[in-house]
C-alpha cells in the first residue's frame, strides 16, 4: 500500500448518508474544506464553485464531484486547459454534468485538464510527491480523489488520460464501454475514441459511483473466482515496462492465482499489434477534423505541440484514416475471440510509476489499444515502487462486460491487498 | 421530371471556374442575387451572411453554400432552430464547416432547421408549391438547393432528415457512411445516429461535392451496369407509401432493367425489421442524455413535443436502451449479409410526395433503419406525382462503399431521365 493522503470513500459516503449518518450539506462541507486546505498546493482545481447546490435527494446526494474542465458546465467556467477559452461560459452543461446533477450530485469544481486533453501539461501536481506529474490528460481529476479533495471526479481518455493518471495517482480510474457514458457537451479531440470516465478512491467506490451515475447495474457483485480466468496479457509493450511495474504484474497474477481465480497467460494477437498501432493515426486525423476549427482561429493561443498535433492530422489522406479503422475493426472482432477464453486481462496500467517533472504526464502506451477497441478497463491501484510511488495494474475485459470488469477487478483489489 | 424552378449545377459551375470561364466572386454574387430574390418567398434562410469572404483558391472556390443551423458558426449567429439559443455565436466553426472553408467555399448562410433538428418545423415551404411541407429536419438546406438560391447545402439525419427533405424539395440528398463527414460542433440529438449529410441539384452533383469538400474519391464515376445488381427492397412500409410513390419505384426498377442493371427483388430479413423498430427508442434515449441539459434550462423555450421527447428519453431505461443496440448490431450484421448479393438497393425516400401543410415535416419510415444501419444512402430526384410534386427514390449501399453508390445512384439518375 502506498502510504499516501486519505482519500474519501464514496462507497461509505452514501451508505453513511443513507443510514442517517451524514447529512449532504455537511459531507459537502467536508469536500470544500479539503479543497481550502490542500489545493493551494496540489493544484487539481482550475475552478472551485463559490456556492455549489447541495441536494438533499438522489442516489448521489451529498457526493461533491470534480468535472474535468473539458465538459460544459453552464454555471462554472469552462476553459478546456486553453487560454484560447479563458472565461467560456458554456449556455448549458454536458450531459454526464446534467447526469450527475440529476442523481444528486454537487458539481463542486472543475478540474484540471491538459489543453484539450492533449499533452500540454496543466499546473496539477503529483499528491504523493509534488515533484512528480499526476499523469494526464485527466490530471486534476485523479489528484483531487487521491488527496481526498473529493469522493468521486469525471474525467476522459482517448489514449490513456483516465488509466494512467488513475496509476499515477493510486486510484481507480474506470474508462467504460465506449458509449456507456456520454460525451455530448465536451469538447471532442477525436471523436470515435473519446470516452467518458470515472475516478474514485477504490475499484468498489468507482462501481458504486457509476451505478449511481447512470443507473445501470455496475456496483461490485460477488464473484465466485473458482468460475473466471484471468489473463495476464503479454505484449510487446511490457519491454517498455520498468521492473517494479513487472513485478507488481507478477504479484499481481499471484495474488490472483492465491484467491482461487484460474490464471493464464495470453500472448497478443496480431491484430490487436497492428491496431495498437493504427490508434496514433485515428487520433490525429480525427483532431485534424474536430480541433481544425480552433486552429482556424485560436492558433496563437495554442502550445506548439497542439498546433503541430492538429496540423499534422490535417495532413493525413483519407485513404490512410480509413486503412487504419479497418485495422481497427479487425482488432476488435480478434479482442472479441480473445475474450471466449478469458473473462479478465491484466496488464500495466503505464510503463512505471508516474516519472518526475511536470512538463510531460507520461506515457499512454498500455492504454491507447484498449481505447479503440472501446472495452472496459479499470486501474487497480495498490502497488508501490521502491520510492512508495503507486503503481497501477490494469484489468480488462469484452465490450459491454462492464460489471463483470468490476467485481472482478474489485475482488482482485481485495486480493491485492491481502497477499501484501 | 417536375417543373420545378431551375437549380445552380454544382459540377458546371466548378467546371466553369476551372476553365476560366466563371470567377469565384460572380459565381457567389449569383447566389446572393437570388436570396435577395427568392428568400422572401422559401424562408429557406435562418440567417444570410452579410459580406461573406470569397476565397480565390481552393476545390470549391466560388461555390456558395448554404449550412444547417445546427452546426456551429463563429461568425454567423447559431440557434439550433430554438428561441432558447437566440443570438447564440459560438467560438468556432463546426468540424464539416471549417472543412467547407478550407475547401474554398463560402459559407453564405445557415438555413432553417426544424427545432433542435427534430420536427418542429420552421418557417420554410416547399419551392414546388408553397403551401407543402419541404421536409425536415433539413428543410431549409433542401429548398435552399431546390429553389436555385444555392448550389449545395449541408444538413443531418438523425431518422430521414436528409433523404425526406431531399425527396419534397425534388433535389439529391446524400446521407455518407456514419462518420464519413465529421459532426463535432453541431447540435447532437442522437449521438450514435446522427449523420452529417450534402444536397445538390443532382447525384453527379452531390458527388462532385463530397469529393471537393472531403478529398475523398467519391465523385461518380463510370459504371459498367452488366456488372451490377440493383435489388427492389420489400419491407413492411411498402404498404404505407402511396400509390404514385409505388408506380415511381416500380418505373425505375424498369428504367434499371432498360440500362442493362440487373435487377432483383429483395425481401426485408427479420433483423432488419426489428432494427427498425429500435431505432426510436435508440433516438429517444440518446436525445434524453444530449438534450436534457438544455430541458433541464430551457423547458420553457421548448416546444411541447421537443419537451416530451426528451421528458421520454429520460425515461428509457439502461436495459432497454442496450437491448435496443443489441437489435441494431444484429441488423448491422444482416445488412452485411445483403449486399453480398447486391450492389444498390432500391426504396421509396418517402411514402409519397410532400405533404400539404407547414405543421408537419412528414415521415421518415424508409429512413430511420439506414441511418441506424450506417450504411450510405441517397435520394435519386426526378419522379413526380400527379400534382407535379417531386418524388424520390432512395438507392441504399453497403457501409462504407459510398462511391460505387453515388455512381450507380447517378447512372440510375440518368437512366430515369431517359425513361421519361
Amino acid at each position: 500500500m502506498t502510504a499516501g493522503p486519505a482519500m474519501m470513500r464514496l462507497a461509505a459516503l452514501v451508505e453513511a448518508r443513507e443510514t442517517g449518518r451524514a447529512r449532504p450539506d455537511h459531507m459537502v462541507a467536508l469536500s470544500r474544506d479539503a479543497i481550502a486546505r490542500l489545493d493551494g498546493r496540489i493544484h487539481a482545481f482550475a475552478h472551485v464553485a463559490e456556492d455549489p447546490a447541495v441536494s438533499a435527494e438522489g442516489p448521489l446526494a451529498g457526493i461533491a464531484i470534480g468535472v474535468k474542465d473539458i465538459f460544459d458546465t453552464y454555471d462554472q467556467p469552462t476553459c478546456y486547459g486553453s487560454p484560447a477559452y479563458a472565461g467560456n461560459r458554456p449556455a448549458t452543461d454536458a450531459a454526464i454534468v446534467a447526469l450527475a446533477r440529476r442523481a444528486g450530485a454537487t458539481i463542486i469544481g472543475k478540474t484540471v485538464t491538459t489543453e484539450f486533453a492533449y499533452f500540454e501539461p496543466g499546473p496539477t501536481v503529483n499528491p504523493h510527491n509534488h515533484a512528480h506529474t499526476p499523469g494526464g490528460s485527466s490530471s486534476g481529476s485523479a489528484a483531487a480523489v487521491a488527496s481526498g479533495m473529493v469522493p468521486a471526479a469525471i474525467g476522459t481518455q482517448t489514449g490513456g488520460s483516465v488509466i494512467r493518471p488513475a496509476a499515477f495517482c493510486g486510484v481507480a480510474g474506470y474508462k467504460p464501454s465506449y458509449r456507456l457514458l456520454p460525451t455530448t457537451g465536451m469538447k471532442h479531440f477525436a471523436p470515435s475514441l473519446d470516452t467518458a470516465g470515472l475516478f474514485a478512491a477504490s475499484v468498489a467506490d468507482v462501481a458504486v459511483f457509476a451505478e449511481r451515475l447512470t443507473g445501470r447495474a455496475l456496483a461490485a457483485g460477488p464473484v465466485d473466482a473458482s468460475t473466471i480466468t484471468v489473463g495476464v496479457y503479454f505484449c510487446p509493450q511490457l519491454d517498455g515496462a520498468d521492473e517494479a511495474m513487472r513485478l507488481a504484474l507478477e504479484q499481481a497474477a499471484e495474488a490472483a492465482v492465491a484467491a482461487g481465480f484460474t490464471v493464464v497467460a495470453v500472448a497478443e494477437p496480431r491484430p490487436l499489434m497492428l491496431a495498437r498501432e493504427a490508434h496514433g493515426l485515428i487520433q490525429d486525423c480525427e483532431a485534424g477534423l474536430a480541433c481544425g476549427p480552433d486552429l482556424d482561429r485560436f492558433s496563437d493561443s495554442m502550445s506548439p505541440r497542439l498546433r503541430e498535433a492538429i496540423r499534422s492530422g490535417l495532413m493525413v489522406s483519407p485513404q490512410d484514416y480509413d486503412d487504419a479503422r479497418r485495422l481497427a475493426k479487425r482488432g476488435r472482432g480478434a479482442a472479441r475471440t480473445l475474450f471466449d477464453d478469458v473473462d479478465v486481462l491484466l496488464t500495466p496500467s503505464a510503463p512505471g510509476a508516474a516519472p518526475e517533472g511536470l512538463a510531460s504526464t507520461g506515457d499512454p502506451r498500455f492504454n491507447k489499444l484498449w481505447t479503440l477497441m472501446g472495452t472496459p478497463a479499470v486501474n487497480i491501484p495498490g502497488f508501490s515502487d521502491a520510492a512508495h510511488m503507486p503503481l497501477g495494474v490494469q484489468a480488462v475485459a469484452r465490450f459491454g462486460h462492464d460489471r463483470t470488469l468490476l467485481s472482478v477487478a474489485s475482488r482482485l483489489e481485495q486480493a491485492f491487498a491481502e497477499a501484501r
